[in-house]
C-alpha cells in the first residue's frame, strides 16, 4: 500500500497552513511537484519551498519534480482539450507514484488553496485509486482558499443573511445573464470580465495576489471604480509580469 | 484603540486551525463567547475550550461569556425577525467591548468554520467599526469551512471542470426550481430538504458533524440512497440529541 496526500497549503503565506496540514508535511516521505509554465511559476515554486523550509527545518525532504504537461487547445473544443490534458497528467502522476514511491511510503502534492476548489488533481488520483484500491490510498487535507482570503481581507461576509452564493469562473460569468448575478465570486478570470458588467448596480470586492505579501485590494460600486480598477490591474500586471485576481460581485 | 479579531476555528477539531489562527489566539487578551441555546450548545462550548487548552496550555486566558440573544420570530416576517435579532446582538457586543476590553487590548471571538460564511458577526462588528473607526479595529482570520471538510472527507472536487458551484441554505433550496440544480452545497438545513429532490438525477455527498470525532458520511445517487440516508440521519439525531449536516447535490 502507498499513500498519496493532497495537502491544501492555502493562498500563499505559510501562516495559512492548518495544523493538520503541518502534521501531514511531517509524515510525508516524498513531495511531488508538477511545474506549470505560466503565471507566477517561479513564485509558486518558491512559496512551496518556503513552506517546506519553515515546517521541516531539520529535514531534507525528497522532492520529485516533473514538468506539468502543457495544456493543448484541442481542435474538438474546450472540453476535449481539457480531457486530453487531464489524461496526460493522470499518466504522469501514475508514473511518479510507481517509480518514486516505495511500498508503505507516503507521497504528497502541495495544492495551492484547497484541493477541492478548481483543482482536478483530486479527481485524477481518485481514478488511480479506483483502478487499484488495494495499492493506493488518497488523503485530502483542506486548505484556505483565495475566496476566504478575499473576504477576510475586505472584512465582509461572503453571503448576506440567507442568500446563496455562486462561485464561478471568468469563462462562465461571461456566458451568464448579468441580471441574474446576486452574489458571485469569480475565479480563474484572466480577462477582467467584470468590465462588461456595468450598469447592473453591482458592487465589487476585488483582490490580487491574495494571501501573499504583495496582496492588493479594491472595492466599491463597480460603475464608479471600474476605470481606476482596470488601471490598477494593468499596472500590477506590468510590474510583476503576471496577475492572479479573485473578486466578489454583489447586487446592491 | 481596541482590536477585535474574528478567528475562524474550522469545523471542529483543533487540527483545523491555521498557524495564523493559533498566532492570533496567542496575542488575544480576552476571549468573548456568546452562548447560543440549541443544537450542540454544550459541544460547541467544549470544542472552544479544547482549542484554548491545546494552544494556550500555560496561559489562563480571560473569558467573557454572555447568553446570545434569543432569535425571535417576528410577526412581520423572516427578514424583520433576523434584523431585530442582529440589532440585539450588536448592542450586546458593543457593551462587551466597552465594558470588558481596556484601551490597547485585543479581544476575540472564536468563530465556527470561517467568519465569512453564513455568520453575520463580521457585519455586526463592521457596523461598530464604521461608527467609531478611530476607536475599534476589526481583524478577520479565515478558517476551514464544513464545505471543505465535506469535500475532503469524500475526496471529491466541489466543482467539476469549469462548472460553477452554488452554496445555499435549506430554506433557499426549497424555493428553487430543482431542475436548475447542477452543483449545490446546502448548509443550515434542519429539515433534510434533499428528500424533496428525487427524480432529478442528482447525486448526494452528505456529511454530519463534519470535522468532529463522530463525523458521519454517506454518498450515492439520491434516489437510491434516500431511504437509508433518512434513517441514518434520524438515528444519529436520536443518539446525539441534535444533528448538523451539510451536503453537495450534483447533477450526474
Amino acid at each position: 500500500m502507498k499513500t498519496l496526500s493532497l495537502i491544501g497549503i492555502g493562498p500563499g503565506g505559510p501562516e495559512y497552513l492548518t495544523m493538520q496540514a503541518v502534521e501531514a508535511l511531517r509524515t510525508t516521505d516524498c513531495f511531488f511537484m508538477l511545474e506549470k509554465e505560466g503565471r507566477g511559476k517561479d513564485e509558486l515554486i518558491e512559496a512551496r519551498r518556503t513552506i517546506l523550509a519553515r515546517y521541516l527545518p531539520n529535514a531534507n525532504p525528497r522532492l520529485v519534480t516533473r514538468a506539468s504537461p502543457p495544456r493543448c487547445m484541442d481542435a474538438n473544443g474546450y472540453r476535449e482539450g481539457v480531457q486530453q490534458w487531464h489524461e496526460r497528467k493522470r499518466v504522469l502522476i501514475a508514473e511518479m507514484i510507481e517509480q518514486e514511491l516505495a511500498e508503505g511510503e507516503r507521497g504528497a502534492f502541495l495544492i495551492w488553496g484547497d484541493p477541492s476548489l478548481y483543482d482536478q488533481t483530486v479527481s485524477l488520483i481518485s481514478d488511480l485509486v479506483a483502478a487499484a484500491p488495494e495499492r493506493l490510498e488518497l488523503v485530502v487535507i483542506p486548505g484556505i482558499t483565495a475566496v476566504q482570503a478575499l473576504t477576510a481581507a475586505h472584512r465582509i461576509p461572503v453571503n448576506r443573511v440567507g442568500e446563496p452564493i455562486a462561485i464561478t469562473t471568468g469563462r462562465a460569468i461571461r456566458q451568464q445573464d448579468p441580471r441574474a448575478i446576486r452574489n458571485s465570486v469569480v475565479m480563474l478570470d484572466n480577462n477582467a470580465e467584470f468590465q462588461h458588467l456595468t450598469d447592473q448596480d453591482l458592487e465589487i470586492y476585488w483582490g490580487a495576489y491574495l494571501g501573499c505579501g504583495d496582496q492588493a485590494l479594491a472595492a466599491g460600486p463597480l460603475d464608479e471604480v471600474l476605470e481606476e480598477l482596470l488601471a490598477l490591474r494593468e499596472r500590477l500586471r506590468e510590474e510583476k509580469g503576471w496577475i492572479m485576481d479573485t473578486y466578489l460581485l454583489r447586487r446592491r
